[in-house]
């Protein structure tokens, strides 16, 4: 399975049977809309805070996802999941409700491909028949914990990102009808000493294109394999820092086919920065848009490489500079 | 490899190269205190925080966890680790030290079994050769994320436990000399309601005791096939009540081979009101006490089984209970 030094090749090809993509307000007016299976129109979900609000669409996006495989949920072995929320809350509590036992993971927003990756090395190393995997975000959430108050209303410079309200979940199974996982890169740990938590896409771009290297290197394919190479939350700074840094390298990345999560959720005209993050971004990017298009015929083979800052809020009050992670997963018809 | 709903037999025995246990002031008085391969007298390790302590002291334990393994560094594909920091900070710090891709899980004070599952499934499955697994618990990073200011030097009930200071790290590989993982039950996730972070012992115990259960189903063997079955850190409190719900579901647990990391990590006459906990209670009693047991020739298998109180500060201040999760991981010579 081993290809090359970090990267691993899935010969039995584990299917993705069920996939949803959970949204909020927010994500309803943006521009992949169509591609959401549940959309809140309620940033609360009917629930009495932020944090049941995330878990609560945690919950939505591992129960559809189940019932969109046609697996009953107590064939389901294994849940891989984390999330954003101190001690992977939302997780864990979605993992108290599923019943199934758990793997809790933590990438920050890059969390979605490791537990993906994850799922996929279960099912093909025949250690489970069906895995679910899952991530979330919630804007209310994150920014309690993260920034400041939401009261404040306090201010951000242009480099900052909008958390996405989201959740998104997909089962992998040993066969069946669907996308396939192809093959995974797992990331190192990169720190180029960016410390401002409000330019994410600076910290975590050097950690893209290091892993995206490291995949075309041990897997010895030209970028143009793919239809889609999708990084997870750079934003629009990120991508540019990323595509500079190719260029830089010598390494050819097509324009057309190199995109981000981030950049692709939202219009142009909603006030989001620089584009969304947070673990959900990458979640519902890839289980409802990338993968409607695949079914429909419109792309044959993705690369999502979710990207994560690894920082706390105390370890940005400590003056530490933000180390970051890439994973990427590829898919294809 | 599927052994049972949710457990893993590993049929190739990936083998502990090299482990190590480093702990702090409290931990060199403590009853295992010749296990240890570092004892710091400092409690800050040299560093201006705790949070700097507690990274030091993993990345040391990693660094002689290879040293042991005598596999060279760039020879081993992925690190594996969890912490009870907020974002799991110690270990991405870690991972950035040691430049090895990385998987950063948690599942808090089951983080260091979780790991060590994943690290031998990779191995076992072929997909690395070599993985090294690690985590660590700080007492003082943990009172202050967790608890109050130590500054305020506030009382605590008997059912209270003492955090570990300490960082435990093992090397995983194909083939070599060494204590061997035969198996792995993963944990559901178990919530009797308990909402007192100062009764961790209590709200674990039932998670424990349905992944033992669980273990000794999938297996169709009797408890006394081990020499020790250690639960992670459940104290004098937790045990008691795992042992008597054993006695309730008429579940034969010899009390002479079933004990708990976090009992026998300290003296009788030390403060620690019902026990160790942490990250690293299961770890540094693993990574240094059994497994020396276990190269003396005077142990021959055990079952670890790390428990873990998946709660936050703010999942405790919003009325939440306790989730809690087990992980057991077999070792046998």
């Amino acid at each position: 399975m081993i290809t090359g030094h970090q990267s691993w090749s899935f010969k039995s090809k584990p299917v993705i049977l069920g996939s949803s993509a959970v949204g909020g307000p927010f994500e309803a007016k943006g521009a992949i809309k169509e591609d959401f299976d549940i959309l809140h129109q309620d940033i609360w979900v009917g629930q009495d805070s932020f944090e049941k609000a995330e878990k609560k669409m945690l919950e939505e996006a591992c129960q559809l996802a189940i019932k969109k495989s046609n697996i009953k949920k107590d064939r389901i072995q294994f849940f891989v999941s984390g999330d954003l929320m101190n001690q992977i809350t939302t997780s864990s509590f979605t993992a108290r409700t599923l019943g199934i036992p758990y793997f809790g993971v933590f990438g920050a927003c890059s969390s979605s491909m490791e537990g993906l990756a994850l799922a996929s090395l279960m099912v093909e190393s025949k250690a489970a028949q069906y895995v679910i995997s899952g991530t979330s975000s919630h804007n209310g959430s994150a920014e309690k914990q993260f920034r400041y108050p939401t009261e404040y209303g306090s201010q951000k410079p242009p480099t900052a990102q909008w958390t996405v309200t989201g959740a998104g979940a997909a089962v992998i199974g040993h066969e069946g009808q669907g996308p396939r996982v192809t093959s995974a890169t797992i990331g190192k740990v990169i720190d180029m000493g960016i410390s401002d938590p409000f330019n994410m896409g600076a910290a975590m771009a050097p950690a893209a294109v290091d892993t995206i290297e490291a995949h075309f290197r041990d897997f010895n394919i030209e970028p143009s394999y793919y239809d889609v190479i999708a990084t997870g939350d750079l934003g629009k700074v990120g991508h540019k820092i990323a595509s500079n840094l190719f260029e830089e390298h010598g390494f050819k990345m097509p324009s057309n086919i190199f995109t981000d999560c981030g950049k692709i959720i939202y219009e142009e005209d909603q006030p989001v920065f620089a584009g969304g993050s947070g673990c959900g971004c990458s979640a519902v990017v890839t289980y409802g848009h990338f993968l409607k298009r695949m079914l429909k015929g419109e792309l044959k083979r993705i690369l999502i490489v979710a990207t994560g800052a690894l920082m706390s809020p105390m370890s940005y009050q400590q003056k530490e500079s933000i180390p970051s992670v890439a994973h990427a997963v590829s898919i294809e018809m």
